[in-house]
This record gives structure tokens, C-alpha cells and sequence, in this order.
């Protein structure tokens, strides 16, 4: 008998078919001995739908009232998965935020979980019972509706493995887990079975959005398996955990792209102390989400030349953003909007010599140009073309061995 | 400056560009110095929408889970109005019945108020904020959600005045006021402008669903005057209140009549005590509801005559039920599945001679058979051919001058 944490996204509770579906995984679940925390999303589309209502009546939306619209999606699912397990045999609750209460601290709409009270619910499993508890929300120390960012139920089910200090947490979704690379625009993409959290990380940030990050930072700082899986197959999904328990027989473990980037090269920036600071500073105030920096050393002591990446939606604004700068000096300002960032991702890439040699070559060998590079411990990234997006990446999937 | 509770019905807030309309309303309340609770209904629709999403898991839904789903409808409300009071520069927040608390008594899906607290919101008027308040729900004793039957939004709106002693309690809707008679069917139909508790109560009974009856029982009994407003037009409504307050120049206020009845005749009942029991307590049983009973006295003391009304629907069930009853004995069992009754209702009435017989006359110059007759001390009721319905309201329109 494990205590596990189910949580079930958007389109897994997306109609009440799959809600029954839900159901009967949990059912199976819990006719197996377990004893089953579930968290629920609001059903797919929901969330978006409340946005939408909420910026028919002003752009500028009072954020603690959007705190208890939004949360009403979350409350449905629960409700409706409930009252599906109740109908099948199964006794189930739904357990709203303010009635366990689960604490949060923070700001409404970017709220996070510091606590919850585990009494009530322990009880409840004590006695058979599933607790069904809406992800994405709870309360402030005020008792204010509070939620914790888009893709926060994958946060909540991570707080409620650590606070209930269950044996699993078990992240039914629309995938059936992560893979090498985007399996919807790469066919040979693979599914990865065990990938560590710093590796989930890096594709997450790159575009896989199998779960959400802040979820996973949470797993890994607490070492928290997670085990992400389709609610719509049987098949096995994708463990992610500790680095230390995976043996790397690869040194890469995925492919992952970005989409929609524009790159902004300025030329022979005058350097000095804080230059980097002052080109980027407009562009924290303007909200503009700065991907990629690149800055060589200084060639002559006196200029450096500062190659970034932003979404290409972004770039005529930051154009403007550049020109109005009067606190920096560069020569020439030069920009591409369309460019695709490339990364191969693999804990395994430090004990393995020459994965960057052999990344570019493989490159190379398509006549692909790289404009520009960055890498980490466990990443490697390239700035290219964006029409060569999907040759670079079946090259590179090719060459480390991930199809 | 006074203390008002304003209600905001189903269509008052069925979209954004209502909820946008209704929020102006409270802004002039405010602006004119008021101190406002508000209280507002699922959008239209909303509550329907959910309670099909629960039958389409169960026809046996959990009560429980039912409560925690419906309950999302007037929440999304709240949220909605007070992000748009905010935006019209209207201090206003949410209070979700948990957080005031609302607390109620008895089961889910039929729980009633039984009190709330008042400091929160008092405190927050004082302040100069409107509070914005969900109707239709509150918790129990024991913090779980509960809901207080269909229409319990006026029931809210009524316990609010109470327990806060508001100087008023407004209730606005989609029509813009009581009317004599049905204003969709009838187009003769004339607004009234104050109408007595009592006669509120029948009316509603008789298919005037402007109020919820129950809320108007609470207010009769705590002698709370209620507003009933359009949202649409600035046309004063009715106000509902003590007949006592009340100027009768009229013997009779309206004229009612109900639809898809059918009539049941058992002729020579077997007369002993607990007879008319033995007769309905099947369909109590059965939860067939039963309007209108007949019963006159018995002519040789050994058998009387017994008819009833019901709902057309029910008619077939109702015959069977009869037929299986065997702790009755009957000569004949007659039934008509076409009548309607005709009420008209008047607390007038009682101080005025000849309301009874001049009816009768009335419907006779039409040639307009009287099937049965029932009367109580506010209100006479007849069964006629539904064919006649039309005919026979117009008719008593007219000779009641309430054209």
C-alpha cells in the first residue's frame, strides 16, 4: 500500500468522458490498496475562457478579483471528478484550498504554497476515502482566494507529495511523456524514460511543456520522483529524479527548439562596468523577456560586441528600445527575426568529450551556419536559420543516437 | 444615506455587457451616498449548465459535490462585478460565503440561512467599499458548501436585509415589476405598483415567478419591504410590503391563471375519518404534487366526492396510482386532462362584498363552466376547460378594473 498524489491536467478532465475516464484510473488505483491524493486542473480551456471574460470587463483586471474567478475552474473538476468516483463505488471528496486550508504567500495570480494543513485529509485517507483537491489555488494568511501561476496544479501536486511525504507523484497528462524531442513536428522523436529533473528543466524552459518549471525545481530541491504519463494509454511515461540514480549511456538525452525568436546584435558597444546591465535594464521595464545573451571578451579592451535572443513579436519594440538608450554607445545595430534557438540537452554531456565538436560538425555537414552560441553544464544551444529548424534537429537526434 | 441590499437576478448579470450595465446602477446607488451589499445570481444559464454537466456523470449526483459545483456559478458572478465596479473607479470587493461566513442549516441542495456575521462587511461599508455577496449559498457548522434551492438568491438578498437591518432590499430582474396578470400572454396586463405580502405569495404560487416565494415569506415574517426593479429600464417597480401599509381601492390586485393541469374526480368515496390521508398519502410517496383538493361535504353521510389538480404530465402515474390504492373504495373515477386554473387574488377582498359571486357571473356571461371551486381568504380559485384561459383572464381583467 503507497500514498500517491494523481494530479490530472486540463485535458485529462477536459469533458465529462474523460472525467469518467479519469475515474476509472483512479478507481484501479485505489482498488489496488493505494491511498490516493488527486489534484485536478480546471477543465482544458477553462482558465482561458475566464481570462476572457475577465478582459471583456477591463484590461486591467482587479488581480484579487481574477483570483476568484480563475479559481471557480479548478472547483468544477473537482466537484464533477468526485461526484464520478462516487457513482462507481468510490468514496471521494473534493477538498477545497480554504477548507484545508492550503497556505500561500506572495502576490495574487503569482501566489505560492508555503503550507498546508495535513490532518483533515490524513484522516480522510485513513478512512478509504480519495481526497480530490483543486490545483493552482489556495489562500492567503488573510484568507484571500489566492493562485499560483498558469500550470500551478503541477506545483500543487509536488507541495502535496512533500507535505503529505507520499511515496508518488504521478502527473497524468495528454502525452505520454517526455520525449527527445517535439514528437508532433518530429516523428522520430523518442520517448525518454528516465531523464533527471536539471535535464526536464533545461527542456522545459526550451519548449517542452510537458509540466510546469517551477514544479520540477520543486521536486528536485525536495528529490521528489515525479512520473509524468498519459491518462489516454497504459503505456509507461517518464520518470524524472535524481540525476545520481540515472546511468548516462547518452551523453545527449534531447532535442529541443524554440520557435519565433528574432535575434539583435549590437556592434562594438562601448565596455565598461554595468554595460550589460544598462542595455537590459529598458527591457526589464518594458516586460520583454530577453532569452539568450551572448558577449564576447573585449577584442581591444575598449568594445565588445552583445548578441541576444527575444520572441520575435517582441522586436520592433525593443528596436525602439535600443535607439532610445542614450546610456550606451555601439557602432552598428544589426537584427535578424528569423532565427530558431537549437539546444541538445544531457546530464550525461560533462563526462562525454566532444559533444560540441561533434554538434557543430554535424551542423556543419548540413551547410547549417550557426550566428551564434551558448552553453552550460548540461545544454548546448545554437542561434540558426529558422528555416533549417527541422533539418537540424533530425541531424542532431541522428547523430546522438536518440532515434 | 441609507443601508441597501441590492439583488442582481440571473439576466441582470447573464453577460459581460449586463454585468457591465448592472455595475453602473450600483455606481449611481454609491454616488448618491448609499451603503451597498449586493448580492447576484449565477449568469443565466449558468446554473443549468452545471446541474447538466453533474446529470451527465450521475443521475444520482452526490448532493455534496453538487453544492461545491453549483456554487462556481455565483462566484464567477462576483468576481466579474466587482472587477467591474473596480474599473469604474467603485471601491468593491468579493466576500465568498466562507469568508463572511454565511452559515446555514440543513442538508445540501436545500439548506437555508440561518446566520451570518456582520462585522467583516459592516466594517468594509464603513469604509466606503460595496460588497459584492453570492447569492443561492452559504456553509454548515461543519465548513462544508451548501446551496439553498433554486431561485435562494432572494432568499440571500432577504437574510442579508435582516441580519444587517438595511433600509431597503431591492431586487432587480428582467421584468419591471408585479403585474396584474401574465404581460407576455396578456398584453392588457397592468404593472402594480404595491402589492401586499400575502398577495406576492399567491401570485408566485400561481406562476408569477418574479420572487422566490420563500425569500417573500421571510420578509413578511421580519416585515422587510422588497423593491422588485427592472435592470433594463429606469421605470419604478413594485414595492412589496404589509398590507397593513396598503390602500385598498381595489377588491382584487391580479388575476393568475396556471397551465397543463389535469383534474381528477373520485365520485362516492367511501366518507370515513383519514380518508382524504388514505387518498394522497401514494402520492406523496410517488412525490407527485397535488394543487387544488375538493371536497364537499358528504350528502348521506356514507360517501363523498373528491377532485384534485395536478400537473398534466403526472396524469397517467396519478390514474394507476388510484387504481393500486386499495385502502380506499370509490363508485367512479372520472379525470379531465385539459382544464386551467383561474385565480384572482386580493387582500381587498375580504373587505369587499360580492367578490365571489361577481366572478362567477362574469365567467357565466361567457359561458365559461365552472368545473370546482376553491377559495381561501385572499384569493378565489376555479377550474375551467383549458380553451377558455385567455377568455376568462381578460374577462376578470376587466370587470376587477385593473385594465
Amino acid at each position: 500500500m503507497k500514498k500517491k498524489v494523481l494530479k490530472f491536467g486540463g485535458t485529462s478532465v477536459g469533458s465529462i468522458e474523460r472525467i469518467v475516464h479519469a475515474s476509472k484510473i483512479i478507481k484501479r488505483e485505489s482498488d489496488s490498496g493505494n491511498k490516493l491524493i488527486v489534484v485536478v486542473s480546471a477543465m482544458a480551456g477553462k482558465t482561458n475562457e475566464l481570462i476572457s471574460m475577465s478582459k471583456s470587463v477591463s484590461n486591467n483586471f482587479s488581480k484579487r478579483e481574477l483570483d476568484v474567478l480563475l479559481s471557480t475552474g479548478e472547483q468544477v473538476s473537482c466537484a464533477l471528478l468526485s461526484g464520478a468516483l462516487n457513482k462507481i463505488g468510490i468514496k471521494a471528496k473534493s477538498f477545497m484550498s480554504w477548507q484545508i486550508p492550503i497556505l500561500t504567500d506572495g502576490e495574487n495570480n503569482n501566489a505560492r504554497i508555503i503550507n498546508m494543513n495535513v490532518t483533515q485529509i490524513d484522516n480522510y485517507l485513513v478512512g478509504g476515502g480519495v481526497a480530490i483537491i483543486p490545483g493552482y489555488q489556495g489562500i492567503s494568511n488573510l484568507g484571500e482566494i489566492t493562485t499560483i501561476g498558469r500550470g500551478g496544479s503541477d506545483a500543487t501536486a509536488v507541495a502535496i507529495a512533500k507535505i503529505f511525504d507520499t511515496d508518488s507523484c504521478e502527473i497524468y497528462t495528454d502525452v505520454d511523456g517526455v520525449y527527445s524531442t517535439d514528437p508532433n513536428k518530429i516523428p522520430i522523436a523518442k520517448k525518454i524514460d528516465k531523464i533527471s529533473y536539471e535535464e526536464m528543466l533545461e527542456l522545459s524552459s526550451l519548449g517542452a511543456k510537458v509540466m510546469q518549471s517551477s514544479a520540477v525545481q520543486t521536486a528536485m530541491i525536495y528529490d521528489i520522483p515525479l512520473q509524468v504519463r498519459s491518462t489516454f494509454t497504459d503505456r509507461q511515461g517518464t520518470i524524472i529524479f535524481n540525476k545520481e540514480n540515472l546511468n548516462y549511456s547518452k551523453a545527449v538525452t534531447g532535442v529541443a527548439y524554440s520557435k519565433d525568436d528574432a535575434k539583435i546584435t549590437l556592434q562594438s558597444v562601448e565596455d565598461k562596468p554595468g554595460v550589460a546591465a544598462e542595455v537590459f535594464e529598458p527591457f526589464e521595464i518594458n516586460k520583454i523577456n530577453i532569452d539568450m545573451v551572448i558577449q564576447n571578451v573585449s577584442s581591444d579592451g575598449k568594445t565588445t560586441d552583445i548578441t541576444f535572443t527575444i520572441k520575435r513579436e517582441d522586436l520592433n519594440k525593443s528596436l525602439e528600445i535600443l535607439k532610445k538608450n542614450n546610456k550606451i554607445r555601439f557602432k552598428n545595430l544589426s537584427y535578424k527575426n528569423n532565427v530558431a534557438k537549437i539546444s541538445i540537452v544531457g546530464a550525461g554531456m560533462v563526462t562525454t568529450p566532444g559533444v560540441t565538436y561533434k554538434m557543430f560538425r554535424a551542423l556543419s555537414e548540413e551547410n547549417i551556419n550557426i550566428l551564434a552560441i551558448s552553453t552550460s553544464e548540461i545544454k548546448i544551444s545554437v542561434i540558426i536559420d529558422e528555416g533549417f529548424t527541422v533539418k537540424a534537429v533530425k541531424k542532431l537526434h541522428n547523430i546522438f543516437n536518440l532515434n
